[in-house]
Formats: structure tokens, sequence, C-alpha cells
């Protein structure tokens, strides 16, 4: 049964949850703060894996596996690191049927015991650079947990490298970004805002924190995905060291970078509708779903023959036949509407007397058109592709629509107060009033863009100190 | 530095070892138990996942993500599964920076938390079957572990399907059995006994556990994959009922089914030899390196253009050009045999000028021989094809070769304790029986064969009651 969701305009949170559940993403667990997550929402995470991980490989990146389990002393080792993380942290203190020696932590997050293992391997400047990625899933015990945004437990790669210079860690962190807004531009069809985390939000332990921030449809912003440049932090804490070119002992530069499960969080609210999912053609599971219409009394093996002949049509399309009889055409528009499948096609006695059929796409209302048959094998491919660069086109219109440029401080908390969305200003990088900001808005800096933003270029730069900069209310 | 293995013959379990540190496949961590996955080991996971994933989804199999963390009070719902698992358990008592209300079991296996969920999700004979499967790390605390083999947390994916009937059920776990017996076959390239466990050995809370059992070279037996009917155990435990066709409320029949990072020893231990490890073709990272050999006063830059080259001679095929220059030839001999490379191209002055390469396999000793440049295309897939099927054939050879028949209990006592390898004979099924041969050879059942196995069938069937068994030592 498709239920009626919660309407975004009457309770976003709600609609969000609804989704979630009726589409069959994910379900709660009996474990507090914890999700399953169901096929639907997985093929989703296997579409995001296969895309990234194609590109991890072929920027040089190997993937390896490193204990769930980490020595607490470990944690321990890098200061900000564990202040970072301490509240977090769930604690393996019996095992085997006897109390540890020494409590066990489930894994927030890999920089130790993977740099633990760099000092091990990293000897000599012919070892570098050493460019390893791990998908695994982590735990941080969230008080306040959402669906694929927050849950104590989630699913993620988490990328570790080291090098012989700064400017090499620089650029390494900066080319996993743009390869994490390729894919959010790209492939989820979401526009993001690349940019630079300020010193309070920047990851516990890294010298540079970057980011992609992508704006859902309550405005509020979203951190799709996190870059940080790690400068030596860790290779002096594990004692990492490899002999250079000259026989001198040297701590290798670092960065570490990843993305996560909440990249499904974000697919859902930068598209969705009353109706449910809009999934972008490059990541649905099923870009085209057909559904024969059967009036009374017509010839409904002719009918069906023509309908699954249609999948042979489309080779290289995800292209599902929804045959079953025991529920009518409606029934099953509302329910792939739900599931946001990009292409509907649907195909009775008329359209067949036509040798048409009709095509009705989910990311515009009313689109409904007739389509040859014949040509479905053109028409259909290029369809999918506008439908994934309008929709594309439709985020970075909100995006602009709903950013909003600042010239003080006074102004600046009123529009965060009173208006949902972006707003951008020149900004001291004062931490008190960053602090303030944050009690008075509840909104952060979400970062400081890089340049040549159309942020920053639609604005004209005052006469004052600062650097541009973008607050906002997030998730 | 490639070091010199022990040998095999002088100690099989430090030759593994060493293979393992050496070719970098694997490498121990600093939490007592657990092991770190080298990208070159992780390659050899990856092509595992790949093939099975793909046969999974093609029997219709859907991929979904369980929590990692199950309340205490599931595993003890399964009486059978509760005493089997309850050793080896690792308990999280402290989360968030408090206690925990209810300890917390890292899963050792998942079937308590999907059946909870599979409670919420079966309602309609309609929902059924329900085939999910599960790609995840595990934890079970080990006392006597081994890289690979035994570890305390490993990485393996997990079948879990509800049926209507008895003997869809059936159907289905060996559906999952030939599809693993088909991956060691043809892809691992070793030959397996399919067979059913005994009542001792199957798995805590299964009704029959069906296993794949492979001969290592040291001629003890590596159990490399199980799969379970489940009966209505947890169906009934979990509460898991659904509405049949007549409207009667209904337990479904289950199975469950896996296998782990455990074959990735197995593929060590059935094919290596005292130089390092052979990978069969199939899922061996580098299916082929190319060795440039460049004399003193040669034109090496037209020599490592033409090694360059045939890495474009041969699309689909794994290349790896080796053209570093501070290591011999030598050298890398010695090292791509250690990492079980299945081809390695030599190319010199001499073959460029007789427009030919040298090919040596690495399972086949001497086997250098030339190849012509201009049908490398051809012959290159062929020799490998040819490479996959002889080391099929060679494990097929050494299980025959070691297996023995005997004809009562006092010979196979003898048989087990001076001979490696399995021995056959007709057993009567009885438990104390059992429990004595382990005691007095520290042999197991490994399994009563299914039927039509070249073990029967070589050896006349006696005048006695009793089924086919096998027994060897085990991994």
């Amino acid at each position: 049964m498709v239920k009626k969701l919660t309407p975004m305009s009457e309770d976003f949170n709600q609609w969000y949850t609804d989704i979630i559940q009726e589409a069959k993403l994910a379900d709660y667990s009996p474990v507090k703060g914890t999700m399953v997550i169901r096929p639907y929402g997985y093929a989703l995470w296997e579409h995001i894996q296969a895309y990234l991980d194609k590109r991890f490989k072929e920027t040089g990146h190997q993937n390896a596996y490193f204990p769930l389990l980490i020595p607490k002393s470990f944690i321990e080792k890098e200061a900000d690191h564990v202040e970072g993380f301490s509240p977090e942290l769930a604690t393996v203190t019996h095992a085997g049927g006897k109390e540890l020696e020494e409590p066990l932590i489930i894994r927030p997050t890999s920089e130790t015991i993977i740099n633990h293992m760099f000092s091990k391997w990293i000897k000599s400047h012919r070892d570098l650079p050493m460019l390893i990625n791990q998908w695994a899933n982590v735990v941080r015990w969230e008080m306040r947990t959402r669906l694929f945004l927050r849950t104590s437990e989630f699913l993620w790669q988490e990328g570790h490298t080291a090098h012989q210079t700064k400017e090499e860690a620089t650029e390494e962190a900066l080319q996993m970004l743009d390869i994490y807004e390729e894919f959010t531009q790209n492939i989820a069809a979401v526009k993001v805002i690349k940019g630079t985390k300020s010193e309070i939000e920047k990851f516990a332990g890294a010298k540079v924190t970057y980011s992609i921030e992508a704006m859902m449809l309550d405005r509020k912003a979203l951190q799709a995905g996190t870059s940080h440049e790690l400068g030596q932090n860790f290779s002096k804490a594990f004692e990492i060291q490899y002999s250079d070119e000259n026989n001198q002992l040297a701590h290798p530069y670092q960065t570490s970078w990843g993305v996560s499960t909440r990249l499904i969080g974000m697919i859902i609210m930068a598209h969705g509708d009353d109706k449910g999912l809009k999934l972008p053609p490059a990541i649905a599971p099923t870009q085209c779903v057909v559904i024969p219409i059967i009036p009374k009394n017509s010839d409904s093996e002719h009918i069906l023959t023509i309908a699954r002949g249609i999948k042979d049509l489309l080779p290289g399309i995800r292209v599902h036949i929804d045959d079953r009889t025991e529920v009518s055409p409606g029934f099953k528009f509302n329910e792939w509407e739900l599931k946001g499948v990009p292409i509907r096609i649907e195909i009775g006695p008329k359209d067949i007397e036509q040798n048409s059929v009709v095509v009705a796409r989910r990311d515009v209302e009313d689109s409904k058109k007739p389509m040859a048959l014949d040509s479905l094998n053109e028409d259909i491919p290029a369809l999918l592709d506008l439908i994934q660069r309008d929709m594309l086109k439709v985020t970075e219109e909100f995006l602009e629509i709903n950013t909003h440029h600042v010239e003080d401080m006074d102004e600046l908390i009123k529009k965060l107060n009173d208006t949902e969305g972006f707003v951008s200003c020149y900004w001291s990088e004062d931490k008190e009033d960053e602090l303030k900001i944050k009690e008075l808005t509840k909104a952060t800096i979400r970062c400081y863009p890089l340049e040549n933003t159309n942020q920053e270029i639609s604005v004209n730069k005052p006469n004052i100190e600062g650097k541009f900069v973008i607050f906002s209310k997030s998730y």
C-alpha cells in the first residue's frame, strides 16, 4: 500500500522520514540510533561506491582493510583527535568471556590505526606517496540521530595518504575534493560549494579541512564530503619516518578524506517532492519503468508481450517491466513516483495501434507525451541525459536564489534568523564572533568558498578586511 | 628485498606466514588476533566479491546492510545459537560516555538481527521468498588465530533467505553451495568436495549444514564455505509469520550461507610453492608481468618502448610493465614469482630482433619458451585459460592421490594417525564414535559427500550399514 506522505511544506523532517520508510530505503533497527539499509537504499550506496571506487583507482589509490577495533591508547596519541572524538566512542571491555586488559574502541575513523601501520610500512622515499582507501563501517555514538544523516553506525570510505611534501598533500586533498564535487554534481545532480572549514568547524586533528556543501530543499546546508590536510600531526604522533633522497629522516605530510551513506540523505533532500523521491538517472537503480495499460476485454497477452519487449529496445538502460496484475496502473504510478524512477513508459492498446508509447518524466510535472516505439532506443537515453542535466540545473538555481549577501554583523544575524538559506559576507575569521553567531542564530560557517565561486563573483567585494564566507543552518 | 621463504617441506605453517608477509597480502595488527589486509590481499578479496556478487544477483538476491551491534537478548533467543557463539562474543558495555543499559554484542553472524527485521517485513506469502545478502565484517574472539584462516575479525558475505516451503529452502541452500563450488573450482582453481556436516560439526542453530571442503598442500582439509538449512528454528524464535494463500499464518523455512576472507588462505595453501604464491589467472590482480631485459650499452629506450607497447597488444588482460631501473631482472623474476603472477614475459634486444618474446608460466617449472609478438593477443589469453584449467587439474589429482579408503574403525584410526590426507569410509553416524576419533586422531568428519562424488565411485560399497564419509585433520 502506498501511504500518503506528510507534505514537505507541512513538516520537512517528517516528509524525509516518511519517504525513507515508504520507499523502503531504510528502517529503524532495535539498537537506538542505528539503522538497517534496505535493498533499495543499499542499491543507491552500491552506485555511489562503484563510481567513487573507479575514480579512486584511476587516481592511483588502492583499497585495503584495517581492524574495526582500536586500542584506546592509540586514540589518545593525537591530542586534538581524542578531544574531538571522546564523547562519541563505543568501547569493548569484554571479549571471549574475559575482561580485556586494555579496552578497545570501535573505530570512529581510522587515522590512528592506519598511521600506526604506515609507521611500519613507510621507510624510504620510494614508499611514498602511499595512497590507501578503505570501505568500512564506523561507529560514533550520537545523541540525536536521523536516518542516513546521523546514525551511531554508518558506512563510508576513508582515504589515507602520505606524501613527501606539503604541496603534494595539498594537491591530493584538493584532488579528492574535486572527485567528490564531480560525483555530487555529475552523478547525484546536486550543486555544491567547495570551500575551507573554519578553525572551529574543522576535523579534530587536521591542519585544514575542505568540504563540499549542498543546499537541501528546506534551504539548510548539508556537508556532503570532507577532505583534510593533516600536515605532520599524525606522522609525528605515530612516528612515521622515511629516509629521503639525501638519507635524512623526515615525517611525511598526510591527508584523509571521506564520504558516507549520508550522501543518500542528500539525494533525498535535494530532489524530492510531495510524491516521493526524484532520483537522478545516473544513480537510479531503475531508470525506466514500463507499465502496461490493459483495459477490460483487451488482449492482455499481446499488450504484455509488447511491454516486455521494450526492455530489449533499451540495452544498457536499467529497465523494469511492472507486469503485476494484482494492482492497478494508478497504484503503480504512485509507487514508482514514490521510488523516484526518472522515466515512466505507459503502453496500452491505443499506443500499440499507433506504434508509440506514452512517456512521463518524474522530475517535471505534467510531462506526459507520446514517443514512437521505433526511436525509443535513441530518445530514451537522450531523455535520461536531459533529466540528469536539468536536475542539476534546478539545484544550481535553487542555491543561487536562496543565497543572500550581507554587509555587516547585524544584518548577518537578522538574515540568518529571518530567512532560510545561505548567507554570505566578508568575515574577520574571529572565533568569538563565530561562536556568538552560532548562539544567536544556530547557524555556523559552512565554508570559506574556494576562489571564483558564483557566489563571490555576484557580489562586489567591499573595501573591508575579511574573507568571503558562507553561513547557514545545517544538518 | 625479497627474503628467502621458509621451505614448505620444512615448516608448512611458517611457509604460509612468510608468504603472506613477504607478498604483502596482510600484516599483523596491534590488536591481538586481528589483521590488516594489505592492497595485494584486498585485491584478491575484491575479485572474490565481484564474482560472487554478480552470481548472487543473477540468482535473485539483493544486498542490504544490518547493524554491527546486536542486543545481547537477541543472541539468546535461539538456544543452540547462543550456546555455539557465547565463548567468542565481544561485548560493548560503554558508549557515548555512559554505561549501556543492555550490553551490545558485535555481530559474530547476523541471523538474529536479520530475522528480527524479517519479522517486520514478512507479512504475506507475496513477500516470499525474501532473498537478502550482506557484505560485512564480523567478530569472533578466537584464542588461536592464523592470518586469513582464523582471525578475531574477518570480512565475509552472509546470505539470509526465507521461503514458503521446506523444499524451496533446501533448493536454495544447495543452489548457493553450487555457486560456492563454481567459484572455488572455476575461479580459485581448487577442487572441492560438497557434502553435509555431521550433527556435531554443523552450524549452531541449523537443521542441516552443507559445506565445500578443499585439500591444502599439507593434505589437511579447509572448509571453504557453508550453506545452512535453518528449518523454522529462527522463524519461530523471532516470530516471523506470514499469511499464506488460504489466509493461514505460517512460519517460513530459512537458509543462511557464507564465505569469507578465509578463501584467500585457501588460494595460498592450495597452489603455492617454495618460491611463493601461484595465483589462478581468473583471480590474479596482475595476470601478466612484462620485464624488459636491458643489457649494458643497448638502446634502453627502444626496448622499454616495445615492452610498454605489449600492454596495448593485450586488451582485457591485467598486464603490468615492470620498468623499474633500480633493480635487476633477476630480482624482478623473484618478486613476481613470490607474488604468484601467472605469466611472465621477458623482452630483450635478441627477442626484438626476432620479433618475439620469452614467456614463462608460474605454475610449471622450466616452462620458458619463445612466443611471436604478432600472435601474442591470441596466445596469451589461450595460455591463461590453459593455466587456469591445469591448476584445477593439479588440485583434483592431489585430492585423489591423497584420499584413502578404509573398511573399519581400527584402520580408520591408524590411517588418520599415520598418514596425512583425507580418509573415507562407511560410517554409522554414531556421535560417541565421532568424538572418540577426534580425541585419538585430532581428525573430524569433514562431510558426508553428496552423491556421485569421485571418492565414492572409486570404492566398492560394502555390505554394511552406514553413510559414505570423509574424515580429516583440518584448519
